[in-house]
């Protein structure tokens, strides 16, 4: 069976997340198979890049799955956009080597999450931001998020407080950018733990409201644990921009 | 009593248009006089500079009222915001001229209208937009609208068929703008018949697919007759941008 790479955008505001669980039918992952599975007339399978949280948004999640198909690539792109609710889309869809898998193959991720700092709260941004009326020290934070580039265990920005496997990531760049009310903070690394950008952003909200210091960011890092850490942003402010399945800056540091 | 003017905003997919119509509560100008009663703890109406269609969206819509307030503006516009729901805010309030009347003060108005060019569903502006994705004749739509511009009788580009008084209206400027797959459609004028800009809009897309020629639009002006002009362009698309109170380009032609 040929092995299909698709680049997908949805919005997340009504699932329960990207990956199926248990009995719900209402996740990204599971609208997806049982879309995949009309079409092939055989149960298939489809693997993410990773999961979304409940909520969190995409515009370049990544997935793979294996199908028997007779016709073109863009026939097989129209036949699943069309079958797809209105807020879920197919960016593209191409043929991919055997071994291309989603997660597996992935080198690096960027994510971005939107703050909203107007006075007045966001109503055309409601669903697709976090607001912050009081202002935030972007200096500040800028000098707290420098502290988290590089090469880290960042096990007190992860939420699975049982995690076993390594909690080294490394975060190639965290660029945050004002555009208009909106404060976008936007995270490229080679993978993110389980609500790790989430947390990340919940810390450096609290350093621009004065709740915190920047000079905490490495005592936070070295305590390797979890309560250390600012809180949990709101999942409808995030949003997986992109996937990298080659180095994410080519001619640069890369992966 | 104070007479007060507010600029507004609102997201209009929840709601049955901005005037209040026999028994649903459900328009924007109810929700305000809801509002504005309780602050006031009397009867209090409120004047819009115009009416919006249900599902028309507004960045600048804008209001008057009257009421007896101890308070500063800046805590009249919290007590009002503190009880707007999600997808409405207040975007500025000052105290107004006992004269001013936000409808019959007005002078000019810009409405923009959105059309998604994508080949792709708008999946985050499904409800902000009008798809077309078979792609338009930008050049022949501009050369169309030039047409539109000054004073013209627009009956044929009235829904009301019944208007008895003038049709007449002067269009100051059309703008249209690509911004990535989207297609912004700018009219400022000195006023706008009911479903007026969306059926210039529909009028112009039929242009853009080749259905009319720009040639016709002279013809189409001159018919004063609705059945000659395109259809009626969704109202999700279109947003009410600002109201002017004096002219609307200080130095340029005004109205």
């Amino acid at each position: 069976m040929q092995n299909y790479k698709m680049v997908l955008c949805y919005d997340g505001g009504r699932y329960d997340g990207w990956q199926k669980q248990g009995n719900t039918e209402n996740t990204i992952q599971a609208r997806l198979e049982a879309i995949l599975t009309e079409i092939a007339g055989v149960e298939t399978e489809v693997f993410g890049s990773g999961r979304t949280d409940a909520g969190t948004h995409a515009m370049g999640q990544t997935a793979n799955f294996r199908m028997d198909w007779k016709g073109t690539e863009a026939e097989l792109l129209s036949a699943i956009q069309r079958r797809m609710p209105e807020d879920m889309g197919v960016l593209s869809l191409e043929k991919a080597d055997p071994r291309f898998h989603a997660r597996l193959s992935a080198k690096a991720k960027t994510y971005v999450y939107t703050i909203w700092l107007g006075e007045m709260p966001p109503v055309f941004w409601r669903k697709y931001s976090f607001w912050c009326p009081k202002g935030l020290d972007l200096e500040a934070m800028e000098r707290a998020a420098s502290v988290f580039l590089g090469s880290h265990d960042f096990k007190s920005f992860c939420a699975n407080k049982r995690m076993k496997k390594s909690t080294v990531r490394t975060i190639y760049e965290i660029e945050m950018r004002r555009e208009g009310h909106a404060l976008r903070i936007r995270y490229t690394g080679n993978g993110f733990l389980y609500q790790m950008v989430r947390i990340l952003t919940g810390t450096l909200i609290e350093v621009g409201e004065g709740k915190k210091d920047p000079g905490e960011m490495e005592g936070i890092l070295a305590a390797l644990d979890r309560e250390k850490a600012g809180f949990t942003a709101p999942a409808k402010g995030l949003l997986l921009e992109k996937v990298y399945y080659e180095d994410w800056r080519k001619g640069e540091e890369g992966p």
